[in-house]
């Protein structure tokens, strides 16, 4: 039984909390960590009795095998040190950091340990994604040529949020990008992005944008392009479409039911899932179970700290192409 | 080249005109009859010089192989024994004729004359039914079960027509019942029939109805359902489903487009082509050119006299299933 | 908190048990009863420390508000009687009893107590089906003309099984027939049901069918029709039409995932959900929950001891017709 | 009655004869002109008389109000400029010419005359694009964001003609560039392109690629992705999207029927129509009978030389980007 400590109860957080309580056989959340008394009271209902209101306490103290970090990504630097420092094995949140220095001194410390460390980009364990993964994996499409994904929120978030998010990029399409290198299984050479801001709030006080395409090009001369957008009036739309020698996989959205109703007007089929703690919930359960079997098998993660780090300066890249207007190389930001 | 006399130029027969005109090689429509000028008037246009307003006239002096009778179901006996007589191949609308008795003599002058006949169940000819059809004699579902038919009309037509024309099982459900026929390649042997009114029309002044789902049942024991409707809101729904050990094969609605528009409401998706003209404008072309290919090669024609009497045995069955709220035998009508 | 004792942990029953333990706050399972050591222990891990194997003890030592009843079919005559007798609340999975003798007897102790009882036609709190049901409160119909139910399963149970459920009428098309009552809120007066054999079991030696097409006529004239089939090559096939003066709603199937792969031969869609258990995954939980809060809230279940009965007859009713080729009326059965 | 000539009897020029003759009733093709004779012959099928193998002669002698110029491309120079200095109207097939100083010497003769000149982007005329069109009009999207276009031919053009075509971004993506100015009512400011080859043929030898996706950015600070393949295994792949602030409207591709089979490996809908001809089928008739009625009615054509001249220079934009890795600016091509 692997016994973990959750640090951060936020939405996210609670997530995987419930997913472990109720769902994974080989682990048990023994330990949280919150500033919050609330939250704290909330974790109590899941049957855990080891509860702080310190980091450092809940690492000492806990009797903890592996940390789930979900607290804000503004103290990840902090809670990933601490945490490789007591040797606890780590599954956290997306992004690692906003800087890439941060990231690379993270990954120092990782590499001198003997940690298994797992990255939250929880949409790799979609159903869908994992069922396209496998056809691309079992050669189905011949050579890929191309991915397509469109990723659109239902609406923005918080002002608030955005200013210490890291923006369009690092917060929202930085899953898309790690999606495109992981469904092509090639690394990202270059990337063009244009991008501009067409809601309502007053995103270029902080330098952010809403809407961008960006097309990335690979090692292997294939190439993604990836549309973001943070007000989709029809609902959150989350599509992806592989484009290979042999043929087409695409996934297209899920609704919470398939009622269609027709009359005059036409047929009118249902609207997207709401948002992602909906759209994604299978993914969340099963990358959780993923690091969890890597603890109970000593395997190696299938998601690893580079794929944070590749991400992120993917991230990066699209931000200084869409404000340079120009095509920048990967090797510029890393 | 075959030469083609046509009488009635009404909404099907300038259907048929055109399309021996301008899509079929072998045939040419060269004579024309009509008691309407304006209809004798629209025949010229199409490059036809013998125009009549007596019928037997055309038989007689139209020099035509063959004769597409258009005319109201009505004057179908008198014409159909006239053009026998006359030894032209026929191509002759649906139904053949209201009463089985007529029916049963037309078949008796046939049986005794070389004559080629022809059916107007077009929607055999229809690229769904041709493919689901051929489908079917591949093998592809193994033993056939059931078919499942859904034809329902944008609106129903007007009192006047519905007084001569038979009223819902003669004039429109036949199509379905022959087209159950042919799918299954088998004969039926039973119906039962329920039925209603639900729309504004007062239908029951004239013994019929606008609604209604049928049962039949055939010598092989695989079974039809098919629902009838003159009243729907959605357009004009034509679906056809197929089951069967090994799979099901089904068509869905055609449409104008394949345009949708997405709004927080959902996704709404275009209604079904208008009517029957638009819908099964391929079939009036496919049917007409297979009767001109079977003059042409001196082939035996793929829809028969037989089919016409079969399938108008089943409408009468469903008419008094209906009526009587009981199993009706086929024995029971011819 | 509603305390629940479980009588019957096979399939059904560890659903319910995972739903209530993990899902609903206002109950908890504190009792659990079974002949089977292995489903015992299994409670046991929910965190039931009252387990039985004797029922009588159960309901007199567990300490509970309500059972749920999932035990086998010929168990629930006195599983039933006995919890009435005790003044247990009752969850009780479908069919109440094979017989209407015994489901009248029922009925009348019921009458006479002031317990609560809900029938476990789950398909009602499914989803899809909430919707319809809330379009046609909502009078977006107009009025309800039909209903179309079509419900084929991916494959046979065993003969077994087979010999004491009561045939395809009374252990599978019975949630059709209530779906069928529950959407159209009117009630059945007459069947018609013709029915076969086209897989391999020999079922004509228990005197049932795996295929099956009924007709259901409603005291307000609309109509059902429903298609069963114990033999579906395709997967599991769950859908429903209703169709009304102002506009037709369905409902398709649902995919574990979105994902479709296009080459020469087309675009591949993926299967429906394989079986009941997977499909109706949020009907169970649905329903056990608003068993719940009728108990909370002291209110009427939506599913009565009534809808029961009156779907039991409407089998019986089916059956009879497949059997004697004619239709039989709702008077003749109760 | 309009007299048309028509130049070039190859693929296109065949169907805008067959659509002329058939379909439109204001005009009619009185003189042909072609080198072949077999084509000529051709022409005499649908009652041409006036049958030239020197195109001046035609001009000259043919009795015409309008010539349609369906030539390769290599002689649409010549083949305007005389008919400028004939005084003929023209309805002219894409692209004008490769050369951007022809087009605008071209332009400047027009530009001196009193001739309508319509240019042959039939795609506009397809009726998914009149309805998308006729939304974005409507303001039903509001602020239109973006527009992605699918564009795929199921297999490319021999190397013969991809010599002389002006390879993929002159012959092909041209359509789409032209109907991404068309949808978005804006004009193109930049344009990065990647392209590569991932087909057989050697398209290196001739600088030409196989592969590309381009990002447009219109003055209004929309954008536009557009992705083409010569090489798309599941047939021609023909989809439009246009994002905007209030929803989202789409086309699917269109297929032959509407058929589809299920068995154990889920549902297989069809393939696309087969390549443009069959697809846009309806495109080429409605453009050459709005062509017809600018004639009768005197009106402006709705396709006009600028827009030839424009599409044309986005393809040389494109290409290139797509040489240079790099943003090309609409500026530095005219």
């Amino acid at each position: 039984m692997i016994k973990i400590g959750i640090v951060g109860l936020g939405r996210i957080g609670k997530v995987h909390l419930h997913n472990i309580q109720h769902h994974i056989v080989e682990a048990q959340v023994v330990a949280a960590c919150s500033r919050s008394e609330q939250s704290l009271d909330y974790a109590k209902q899941f049957g855990i009795e080891k509860l702080f209101t310190s980091y450092e306490k809940m690492l000492s103290e806990g009797g903890i095998d592996a940390v789930v970090v979900a607290s804000p990504t503004a103290l990840h630097f902090e809670h990933l040190k601490l945490a490789i420092a007591a040797q606890k094995h780590i599954f956290c949140e997306k992004p690692i950091d906003l800087s890439i220095e941060n990231i690379l001194e993270i990954k120092r410390h990782l590499s001198a340990s003997q940690i298994k460390f797992m990255l939250g980009f929880n949409r790799r364990f979609d159903p869908n994604i994992l069922k396209i993964k496998k056809e691309l994996k079992d050669g189905r499409l011949g050579r890929t040529q191309s991915v397509k994904l469109i990723s659109r929120d239902p609406g923005p978030p918080p002002m608030e949020f955005i200013k210490t998010s890291g923006g369009l990029f690092l917060d929202m399409a930085i899953h898309d990008f790690d999606l495109a290198r992981h469904l092509m299984g090639s690394e990202v050479t270059q990337v063009f992005t244009t991008a501009g801001i067409f809601g309502q709030l007053p995103l270029e006080t902080v330098g952010d944008v809403d809407t961008a395409v960006s097309v990335l090009k690979f090692e292997d001369n294939s190439f993604a392009t990836i549309e973001n957008s943070r007000n989709s009036s029809y609902g959150y739309d989350q599509r992806v479409e592989v484009f290979g020698d042999k043929g087409l996989v695409s996934s297209q959205n899920k609704s919470d039911d398939t009622v269609s109703f027709a009359d005059q007007k036409g047929f009118l089929h249902p609207k997207p899932m709401k948002f992602f703690i909906e759209r994604y919930k299978e993914s969340y359960l099963n990358i959780l179970n993923s690091f969890v079997q890597c603890l109970v098998n000593d395997t190696v993660p299938e998601l690893s700290f580079e794929d944070g780090l590749r991400s992120m300066a993917i991230s990066l890249a699209a931000k200084k192409s869409s404000e340079e207007n120009r095509v920048v190389l990967l090797s510029e930001i890393v």
